[in-house]
């Protein structure tokens, strides 16, 4: 069937057939399967850079941020660094076929609950051509077909990439059907797929948040919500000033575009004088403006006023918040009101302090003297992230291969039935 | 604050702030306060059992079916029975606080992965006022807030349930906000629960297919899909007699009502004449009407014929489709076609195929050789049930306690930063 002639539907009802052939493939089959897709993408590198040229093309003269023709460009040792990152995905473990819960009941039934695909997984992205190839590895890994839904600046260049990458299944005997694109349908594309309950299993979007509260508000199909992080950090009374000044600039400064940056930081009265100078210089020797209550421009030159809607924003600059609370109870309130619930971290010398607010924060992750830029599935072990989950329901946090699968409960007998 | 004056918003902003205290309870606060919810449901009896004849009548005036009324009547042994299940709850393991992950990273943060309560769980379901009790024992056992939508049929039980459950929470010092329920705001209480995002974490719905469905779209808040059962079981040609009879036969006779009962027979051609003759008969022995194709209204007379609708039908009756097919494979392909992913079971004394059923059906529980009955959290062990999920995310088959909670990571540091 052409791929100009069919519909968004006809390719998700492909994929969820495909997906069957793919989530009954071995360990090693997978694996191999995404070592011929990383061969493919650097094989087709000229094909590929050559429709990134005219994505690029159309986008400066659409008038696109130097920031998004930066995230838009692939060149050469981009496509490069995308297949080094297939074939990383290609060694992680299996997580199909975990046997995670195991029990035999009194009348002889043997059961056991294992780790399986989800099926199709499906995502919705913004103009970042490296997601389409990131999400694809990391779901056929996981035994899941997928389709995919980039934004229409990265159309050609995804094209491209979806093209190589089904090439490859098909050179590995594997249907190619289980990689889809719906970019060539436009808006129409997004809402089909949020509409197809009982095709597509799970659907992660990845860009603003503004494009994940529209998925998350208007899908039927489930959702892992991914993102917005108005991370604050807590510096308690007794907080160690190297220790709070370490972690309020690496977490504002070493990468401020990025969700698990610092946007809040919230000061003991008590500690006031003794730490708001020293951490406040170091940011601004760091080229950071800070954004302050009154309590805070006493204490500083150079701070702007701090207005109601800072304490709610995600800045993604070199823009911070800060304010003095008058104890624990207070900070822990404004967290509550403002947070995101990705990530909160405490500095303190306090160990009581430190795990009541372990305890309490109700977030994604929740640190004692740490940076919030340890939120991240590379850091944590996992090899590989398919995001950061914000929500409460199947995955919370730093999300890895494991969280690309359902369970499935499997009864052995030999004959029993119910008195 | 009168019930009468607030709004649906406003109980379920009060259950979130009341889920802080209820999340931080210890195991024996929470084993405590469920004796105590069912102590004063038996010491309430009386106004139970009134408000319920209430409801009965009301019932009966609208015509209501003998069988809902039979779902909504309370009696004395029927309150009592509802406190032995809130006791039965008290004494089943927190589900909170289990260290699920942990991992000491190379720079010596000590990273652990906990389960906590998910905050406030919303149900809406239909007349049964069982599930008032049900869902909030359970839901406060996992160290959530509840918020409740029941029919109004059973209104008038319900709020006397909740009065009484209440009064147990603050005579334990607990805020009784943390039991809320809205159905005084008749369809409008149940739309606000399901756009409550930020108040409500997860909805489970309860009750006819129509009703999870409705829930399932239009819900913003992340649901459980429970449910709806067109459960299959296959007679494979290698297939013991007795295992055949008694498999199908308990699955269709011992509970037609019930989403784990057998809906429809799939016969492998070269058994059919083995198999079908003595299954009928036994099938009718039991009053059941058996829906069959060709091949089966030529082996049994009685047989009503099968249509299309038949194979899609949950027909929660003592009726059942019944179909001979060519081979494994067409039976696979029937099941794929018109299971709801609930509990599919094959009978075979075939090892192999055994294990490709199992591998290969794409439902919540896939059994071999062993009654559909016993999907179900009781016969599982988990000494309590939520409900049976039929979705891919977060649960999937019986649900238990830990079902009810969410997970946190917890990072323990010294300062460390990120190069």
């Amino acid at each position: 069937m052409s791929i100009l002639t069919d519909t968004a539907r006809e390719r998700m009802v492909r994929a969820k057939d495909a997906s069957r052939q793919v989530g009954l493939l071995t360990d090693a089959a997978k694996a191999a399967l995404l070592d011929a897709i990383a061969a493919r993408i650097e094989a087709d590198t000229a094909d590929i850079v050559a429709a990134n040229a005219e994505d690029l093309a159309r986008g400066r003269a659409d008038g696109l941020s130097a920031g998004l023709l930066d995230r838009l460009a692939l060149d050469e040792a981009r496509v490069h660094a995308l297949a080094v990152a297939v074939r990383d995905v290609a060694r992680l473990p299996d997580p199909v076929g975990r046997v995670l819960d195991e029990r035999t009941l009194l009348n002889g039934i043997r059961l056991q609950k294992v780790s399986v695909p989800f099926g199709v997984v499906g995502s919705i992205y913004e103009a970042r051509p490296n997601v389409t190839v990131d999400i694809a590895a990391l779901a056929l890994r996981a035994g899941n077909a997928v389709v995919l839904r980039g934004g229409s600046a990265a159309s050609g260049t995804n094209a491209a990439l979806v093209r190589a990458m089904r090439g490859a299944l098909a050179g590995a005997g594997v249907d190619p059907e289980a990689i889809q694109t719906v970019d060539d349908f436009g808006r129409d594309g997004a809402r089909e797929l949020m509409q197809a309950r009982g095709l597509v299993d799970v659907l992660v979007p990845r860009g603003s948040a503004q494009l994940i509260e529209t998925v998350v508000t208007e899908s039927q199909v489930p959702v892992i919500e991914t993102g917005a992080g108005v991370v604050h950090v807590v510096l308690d009374s007794s907080a160690p000033l190297e220790w709070a000044r370490d972690i309020v600039v690496n977490g504002k400064v070493q990468r401020p575009s990025v969700c698990n940056a610092v946007e809040t930081v919230l000061v003991l009265r008590d500690a006031a004088d003794r730490l708001i100078p020293p951490v406040a210089a170091a940011l601004q020797e760091a080229g950071v403006t800070i954004h302050g209550d009154a309590a805070v421009q006493a204490l500083v030159a150079g701070v702007v006023p701090a207005t109601d809607a800072d304490w709610a924003t995600e800045h993604m600059s070199l823009d911070l918040s800060m304010r003095v609370v008058d104890d624990l109870d207070e900070a822990l309130d404004h967290i509550r009101t403002y947070s995101t619930h990705h990530t909160e971290s405490i500095v303190t010398a306090d160990e009581a302090r430190a795990e009541r607010f372990l305890a309490e924060v109700d977030s994604a992750v929740v640190m004692a003297n740490a940076s919030t830029r340890f939120t991240d599935g590379g850091q944590f072990g996992f090899g590989a992230e398919v995001g950061i989950s914000t929500q409460k329901l199947h995955a919370r946090g730093p999300m890895g291969l494991p969280e690309l699968t359902s369970t499935k409960w499997l009864a052995r007998g030999t004959g029993q039935i119910r008195p």
